[in-house]
């Protein structure tokens, strides 16, 4: 028996999961519990994984990651379409790849990509109510970019973390952050080398002040500096945000 | 006691109706049953509405029309967000006009807009399950293009049609017809005085086929002109259709 470490990675409609995380003794549907459910019915073994970011309920993913140790002869390059007809719709493997033991995918990530996506126009589209933020206000995504660098290169960012935050220290770094325009939606788009509990959605609300002209970059600076989550924005719904990417 | 006729623009998500049209005895969850009904709530007073296209059960309308016949006083520009509390969460108002009374909204139309929606990458991607086609096969839209010029014009379109089709005459008229590529996406979009029933999702697997190289445009052409649905391709799914925009 050899036991392979496999790192896949996952995409998902976070529309009717509880988040990513499976709690035990809850009879809720989550996503690590159906990944990890399915595993076990393709290897008929009881398969556990260990998933790089906790996504809440309601947050999509294109680039989960998640391994598991199993003793299989699959080859890895076929795990992704041999997996499928065992996954529920609103799953799907599209990468595998085999790791070394020692890996980690909390740990080793180096880079995580997020995106939030606010659908800004007169009325609501019932296609897109799922998959993004309504905003009817008109929201000006140069202010918002704008106003965006004021969270580049590394801070203390315990003014958006929400009150559920474990995590030892709220210092993060920010590499990028743009905010675009694409027909009616408005796009912000984060890297960084990790995130606090909520910090994307913290931090799209606040863009959000800035795109009707409530708040500027200067100011975001300040909120910033003042470590207080009161000054910051609303914690932007879950449908909008999708984990893009993580690097190891 | 005066009778207004209203023209209302509708978008929905279809993915849980059995289409547009509401079926008298069946305990089933149609648009125009539960479109009817929020306008019933709203005016205190039952309410039916003409539809202008039974667009099929998981097909989506960003401009659906439908016209309404009532006694009210609420200004006709405040009726899309008037209404929105009292809609479901798939169907959208957005927009709404008063009409003379012998407006009719299917046989007033003179063009009707759809896009169908191909997903075309080597994995699924549950985000888009609902609202495209998915395809793993690399599409060549530029193909597909090219055989969708032979839908140009007015043609006999018996061989698009599927058996339900109850209208009197096959021939039509197509004004535009076009494909293009939006990253992993395949886009058909095609303009025409009406459609018969299922034709523009048997055009769209038409032009799957081309797209893959199994017919140019003049074996397109020739399946048009041999009026023969058996050699048509697949009716492409449900969810990648949208009714764009209808015209009058």
């Amino acid at each position: 028996m050899s036991m392979r470490r496999i790192l896949f990675t996952i995409a998902y409609d976070g529309s009717d999961f509880f988040g990513w995380q499976k709690q035990s003794g809850k009879n809720i549907r989550t996503v690590q519990g159906c990944f990890e459910e399915a595993l076990s019915n393709f290897f008929k073994t009881e398969v556990t994984c260990i998933g790089a970011s906790r996504t809440d309920r309601g947050v999509h993913a294109f680039g989960q990651r998640a391994v598991i140790d199993i003793d299989t002869t699959v080859p890895t390059d076929r795990l992704p379409l041999a997996l499928h007809s065992f996954m529920p719709d609103d799953i799907s493997v599209v990468d595998a790849k085999d790791v070394n033991d020692e890996f980690n995918p909390r740990y080793d990530c180096v880079m995580k990509t997020y995106e939030y996506r606010i659908y800004n126009a007169k009325y609501r589209n019932p296609i897109y109510r799922k998959y993004s933020e309504y905003c009817h206000i008109p929201l000006d995504e140069r202010k918002m970019d704008d106003a965006a660098k004021a969270f580049l290169g590394t801070h203390d960012f315990a003014a958006f973390a929400a009150s559920g935050n474990s995590s030892k220290t709220t210092i993060r770094t920010i590499f990028d952050i743009n905010v675009r325009r694409e027909g009616d939606f408005v796009i912000i788009k984060v890297i960084g080398d990790g995130f606090l509990y909520n910090m994307v959605r913290i931090i799209s609300g606040t863009l959000m002040s800035a795109g009707i002209g409530k708040i500027d970059r200067i100011k975001t600076t300040g909120i910033i500096e003042k470590r207080n989550r009161a000054l910051a924005g609303k914690t932007a719904g879950p449908e909008g945000l999708t984990l893009i990417e993580i690097k190891y």
